[in-house]
């Protein structure tokens, strides 16, 4: 791999920050309550996006997609990796950090990795769940930064590229529930709970929370937002141990920084879903070297489909040509730099998503394209309810729904869960008249020519993605033997 | 692993040969027409099982089960190993190749394996489609032959353990049409061909085949059925060669033999299917050191899960007490020895199944209990019709099922396709009162306690299997955080 001007790259860093289920709960995003100065900090050196979306709410196969520029259908994490989810990439992807050791840069990860095999993402410098416990590299916010510290001291020369994964502000109840729903307890002191000495908890009342229109508003669901108000701030700490960390070691004026998150918040309608309030993510993107959008917003959109392209671009390099599968399978990332909006505004308006599985048993394809106001989501396995993982159901906010749904008290939610769990096949939002997306067009005949016009954008997307699932649920993909070079969908749907 | 006498084995040897998708297309099984003399002498020398049953009816599966005596969703390898479908065991599961092994036994395979990863499956001396073209290492028993004899002469004094998987006779039409649909060309010296020069093949016309109830009798499945017959020919004369090899090298009186086949026969109703037309196989068990049930049958029921258990059980070894996930998830046979039917009849009247998918995009769980008269089967994703594979939508016995229904013509057939596709959340059957399992009694109330006590039976088994579906597809299984050493079922159906 070579750099595009032919030399090695110059001294041009990047660091990666993603946060674990993270969202808008940032006073960049115009969050009034939950404080967070450290992501201020960063954003006054930002473009903010406000149209960025993760192409998949789900652990594993967003940060799968993340490091490797291609959606989780294309890099093989259709699911979680750890336990027995067990999802792995193809062993011939090539992900960034395995680019990047080939082209003469130093790569590290600092916090959750959850993605695999090691042969496909092998950083060089690796603190992780798989050689600490999650807890401590996720969430210890001292012990981030005497890693980050070890980092930026080690003497090398090379550029380097650090991915520093929060397991903050991720949900505690499913495995740590001592620690509080949200962790918001873990380290903060008390008998039992730990300390951590860099951080000072925030503390939140249910009372002054604001709930996102997507989740119900009742004393459970604020009560966990408070919790997880808590937890992000810690969070926000952490990146201003992060930030001062670089600005010690001297790379403050030669680090391009990104901060993200994988998937929507562990609410009802986020994490998992694909729907806009699952979708989209905090996106901010700072860089020393363009320093006159540095404050402002966009709303060009961006995709975590577009963090490869902008970090190879960042060190001017390019992708390799390669196929995954087959000969004329070359594999191609659909993603674009975000470099050039840091300079001026784009009209870019375009994203896609594609969502598999989660936990190894909840099976629920979806894949979508976000355009312009439009929004399509294609549900492959809608005649079976949505499923629900482990974590989220033991919430208090899902707990929640359950218990007034079963008593038959008011929800205070824009859904109930008979809409939530049985879904058409197609699902069509006007976020401009629409913005709760609670009124389904795909039915409506004054926009068959918009959705076919997105169907058809989809699978052209689909197609170039080698999505083994382009013909469900109706068809059945033929691409090997005589349709090797030109797969075909044929149809099962014959005298039903 | 120590022996149960507390030394090595002694020198005992085991053959065990795969058929691919093969069924009861033989002599042995009473077919009149497909001639099979190699697999008849060998019967004459076996317990022939006249009910035995894979645990799943998928390749990779099947055969993970197979070495590893665990169902698939316990050792991880839900569906096809190969290409996108990525399907691999779990790295701490211990298989039959890694337990031998280790108690100093010679492990060899030679053709299909099908199952990863390498270092769970880890055979001393290899020659399968790995390091092969499957083609050759599974179809050319001339090849096969060779690769026998080189196993069986390496100068080793350990006891061997030997696996044979044909690719015969598994589908053509996929992969390699231009050998027939069956391969039933491949190497039969025609131009393009090759030649297989050990092979004489067989032919029949579509007149004279039997066709099994469960597929439709038409020219297309008749000429079907009639190339696949050819094929299995060629696996029968693979097999004399094989026989012929093990008595070269004087291991006709030592070695214990095991025919049988991974999956139902790629036809409808067959393989990928849990009806007792995909899950029953043939099963011959051969061994010198017990002779007097030798060309006898048998009703005892016989899974494949069964073969972990017999091969241990004829090196005189006990099964490891390990964990696969969590400390007090100990890992459990749920098969049994079969050499106690080799003295004499055994009341085993059980079976179980379990599937979930085939290729990755073919999502069907189904869990199911066999025994005594009924067949139980759970179809957890049953809103959604069932998936139709590659392979088997391009077959011409599929493709006739397909044309007959669009054109309003009789199938005849014992289903619709519609049938076919859609199916109740539940199915019980009675096989002495409706062997063709067209009844289903699981809505009858006259059934209600027998359905009541065969799930309860099945629920029990997926839990001693750690099965991650047992709550499917209604409920939500925890069992982390406080729920690790008691894990429940939460149920999700709540107000819908
Ligand atoms: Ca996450
Ligand atoms: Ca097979
Ligand atoms: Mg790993
Ligand atoms: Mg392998």
């Amino acid at each position: 791999l070579a750099s595009r001007a032919g030399s090695a790259p110059g001294n041009r860093n990047v660091l990666v920050i993603i946060g674990d289920d993270a969202g808008f709960e940032t006073q960049v995003y115009n969050n009034t309550v939950c404080k967070t100065p450290h992501l201020n900090s960063l954003g006054s050196r930002s473009l903010t996006f406000r149209q960025a979306f993760t192409s998949v709410s789900s652990c594993s196969p967003s940060r799968s997609a993340i490091l490797t520029g291609l959606p989780q259908h294309q890099n093989g994490m259709y699911g979680l990796h750890q336990g027995y989810h067990h999802f792995n990439s193809f062993d011939n992807v090539r992900s960034l950090p395995l680019l990047l050791n080939q082209s003469g840069i130093r790569t590290g990860i600092i916090g959750k990795k959850h993605v695999g095999p090691e042969s496909v993402y092998p950083f060089e410098f690796a603190e992780t769940e798989e050689n600490n416990h999650i807890m401590q590299v996720g969430r210890n916010i001292t012990l981030i930064k005497h890693l980050v510290r070890e980092f930026l001291q080690q003497k090398d020369d090379r550029p380097f590229f650090l991915y520093i994964g929060f397991h903050d502000p991720h949900r505690c109840g499913h495995t740590n529930p001592q620690f509080g729903n949200f962790c918001e307890k873990f380290g903060n002191g008390e008998p039992g709970m730990g300390l951590i000495p860099d951080w000072t908890p925030v503390h939140y009342s249910p009372e002054e929370v604001i709930v996102p229109p997507f989740v119900q508003d009742t004393p459970a669901a604020r009560s966990d937002l408070a919790a997880q108000y808590t937890t992000i701030s810690r969070m926000d700490q952490g990146i201003g141990l992060i930030l001062q960390e670089l600005q010690a070691a001297g790379h403050d004026k030669d680090t391009l920084i990104l901060y993200s998150s994988d998937n929507g918040i562990p609410f009802p309608n986020g994490r998992t879903n694909l729907y806009t309030s699952g979708m989209a993510e905090p996106l901010l993107l700072s860089s020393p070297l363009h320093t006159s959008r540095w404050g402002q917003t966009t709303d060009s959109f961006a995709s975590l489909l577009d963090v490869v392209p902008t970090v190879l671009d960042w060190y001017g390099l390019d992708y390799p040509e390669y196929e995954i599968f087959g000969k004329n399978k070359v594999v191609k990332l659909t993603g674009k730099s975000l470099l050039p909006a840091l300079k001026e505004e784009q009209s870019w308006n375009t994203v896609y998503a594609s969502h598999d599985l989660h936990e190894v048993t909840m099976f629920y394809p979806m894949r979508v394209i976000r355009t312009g106001d439009y929004h399509l989501i294609h549900n492959l396995n809608y005649a079976m309810p949505f499923p629900i993982d482990q974590d989220f159901f033991l919430s208090p906010s899902f707990q929640d729904l359950l218990n007034r749904t079963r008593e038959g008290q008011p929800l205070h939610w824009f859904k109930t869960l008979k809409n939530y769990y049985y879904r058409p096949q197609w699902e069509l939002y006007n976020l401009r008249t629409d913005p709760q997306e609670t009124v389904n067009l795909a039915g409506n005949s004054d926009y068959r020519d918009v959705l076919q016009e997105l169907r058809s954008q989809l699978q052209a997307w689909q197609r170039i993605t080698y999505d083994p699932w382009v013909c469900a649920p109706w068809g059945v993909l033929e691409d090997e033997g005589p349709y090797k070079d030109n797969p075909v969908c044929m149809s099962m749907d014959n005298g039903t």
